[in-house]
């Protein structure tokens, strides 16, 4: 399977390495943003220019959503063009043979990403190009689910709300930790089970703490340690969530 | 060592679990609010009145926070009297004798806690109870770390956006993924990585996604996609906070 992979950025670097690694995969070349053309230590071409002449399976492109569109024009007529992106529909790309390889996770530059866990949400224009999103799953060695554009949209926005606000509230945390002389570390055990539960519980049978219990003295004294306006409103907005799915 | 454990709701039964596991711990009596005296399973006596002529070493308080002033008065003169709560200071507690052992953690009724994992937060107004307070977290196999009362509502409080709130946007998410026909187990292999990230990655050096991004275009269509007033609410506090950290 012949593969073209467009961007280096975080997302780029992760599928570089992972697609290198499959024996199976030829990966034709590298397109980035940079002046020079070089090699990759594993001898990959590293260009900005799309080579026109020798057509992949795929052109898979990891660029940021603002970019999809321009760059999605780029490859050589009738190829399958693929982004990886959460919120782009298909629609928005216009060409005949497109579709979608969504993963289901957070990449930082810095973590170590077995995409064997991830799942992948696969959508394309043409019926027919499903088989070469499906392969491309099946030699990551992961599994594939179809998702429509809507779906993936709505599934991306869940993925905001557990990841993205999730850590923003470990960062809070952090922050009252160090101001407090205490290690994060001390919460981790407690992060690890906030996630362990669910594998017995829904997220509603896990709700716990003063908001679910309308513990009022707790919940105005947590408000009074809080010394950031922002978290204040955090912590309110949160608590009246909770306390109105309990209604 | 004796201990009398007195509330049977969510962390007193994961209390009286775990005492009656370990040789060393007399579970003398356990005091809950009920009619009858009855004995448990395991043959220990459910009361609802505190023997006062055998006096235990520890009267372990797992009742909820504003019973605990009023609790803690009932133990035996001179006994050592321990509560189990992040948010209740020391001061609170009018006894010459009195301590906090504060579990880490968060308890449902049907999960499954291994106390070796949770840190304990102790602290004693006699300097002498705190040997109490260490031999029972070693008879129970984990660690203890010392913290006084304001550490401890900080720590309480962090831990309530870890996990409660945390929980309340997997609770969010799951109804999305519900009313569009996705199965949130789909997010599970990214909530494993938003924890596990941690391990290499500070909270700050770990945030992604639109808003850390500036993506101005998928946080407008994710703000249309949230039918919820609330959710909207949520989802504009938590992105202006995450823009605001990277200012």
């Amino acid at each position: 399977m012949k593969i073209t992979l467009i961007g280096n950025g975080k997302l780029g670097k992760h599928f570089y390495k992972v697609l290198i690694s499959i024996g199976q995969i030829q990966l034709l070349e590298w397109v980035v943003r940079s002046e020079k053309e070089c090699k990759t230590p594993e001898g990959i071409l590293m260009t900005n220019k799309i080579n026109q002449h020798e057509i992949s399976d795929i052109y898979l492109l990891a660029v940021s959503d603002n970019s999809i569109k321009e760059v999605a024009k780029l490859p050589p007529n009738d190829s399958l063009v693929v982004h990886t992106s959460g919120a782009i529909s298909l629609e928005e790309i216009g060409r005949d043979r497109a579709g979608v390889f969504y993963p289901i996770q957070t990449f930082s530059e810095e973590s170590n990403i077995n995409f064997s866990k991830i799942p992948i949400g696969i959508e394309s224009k043409q019926i027919q190009d499903l088989i070469h999103l499906k392969k491309l799953t099946k030699l990551i060695g992961t599994k594939s689910f179809l998702i429509n554009s809507s779906q993936r949209e709505h599934l991306h926005l869940a993925a905001v709300l557990v990841n993205n606000f999730t850590n923003h509230l470990f960062v809070e945390a952090d922050i009252i930790c160090k101001q407090n002389n205490l290690s994060f570390d001390l919460l981790k055990p407690l992060l690890k089970e906030t996630i362990e539960k669910l594998n017995n519980l829904s997220p509603e049978q896990s709700q716990t703490g003063p908001a679910i219990r309308n513990d009022s003295e707790t919940i105005s004294k947590h408000i009074k340690l809080i010394t950031k306006n922002r978290l204040k409103e955090i912590y309110k907005v949160l608590t009246s969530a909770i306390q109105e799915c309990n209604d």
